[in-house]
């Protein structure tokens, strides 16, 4: 289960998230990302041709630093794996309703492949 | 030399970086830093005795991500190496300048080892 606070920190407000995948070479790859939850998993929505996608692709273990954007000093960190994926239609109505969280409006952006939500099963969480 | 556009994301404003560096088993570990930075490096001031500090004697690779706290969308990731670290006086009164730039006061919390910069020099630099 995801710790909640957590939870509350991917779900409430407008807060980022640092994505980290590890490249093909071993270094981290880290990236600002919205961030969404459901009570298992961190969600992450991307698209199929990032450098994020590819990666996970090749190894599923990825980190998340997510800090309340009003208060950095609350913050957690959660390293665990992609354990599913989803495209299709629910991706594409994810990426609205995360877009209307942080920005109040749809999606406005292209799409440049394919929505992709990320599921993320924690195995190691630590919030403070 | 470092990234113009991401010098001045790390020394104006107190913007929070998230570091990533690589844990014995190849996961990323991600934590919310403040940062600065000289002509040349970003810098971070953490403890000896801290995860980052063990993962990057072991291996200097480390990618920072930092974004505008007021405009998100506005961010760099540095993929580098930490190629000098300073201990020491120097490394104890930095951290009071960034305490003072983030919080408006000396640095407050116990020193509970010992306070080193991490000189970081990039290798490959990404702004938007």
């Amino acid at each position: 289960m995801l710790d909640e606070k957590i939870r509350r920190l991917a779900t409430e407000g407008r807060n980022f998230a640092a994505l980290s995948t590890i490249m093909p070479d071993g270094t981290p790859q880290t990236t600002p990302v919205w961030v969404d939850a459901d009570e298992e998993h961190l969600l992450v929505n991307t698209e199929v041709h990032r450098q994020k996608y590819r990666n996970v692709r090749r190894d599923p273990r990825v980190t998340v630093c997510i800090w309340d954007a009003e208060q950095p000093y609350l913050y957690g960190e959660v390293r665990g794996e992609v354990v599913e994926t989803v495209t299709g239609p629910e991706a594409r109505n994810h990426i609205d309703e995360l877009s209307r969280r942080y920005t109040g409006q749809d999606y406005a952006n292209p799409i440049q492949s394919e929505r992709v939500i990320l599921k993320i099963a924690p195995r190691r969480q630590y919030a403070r």
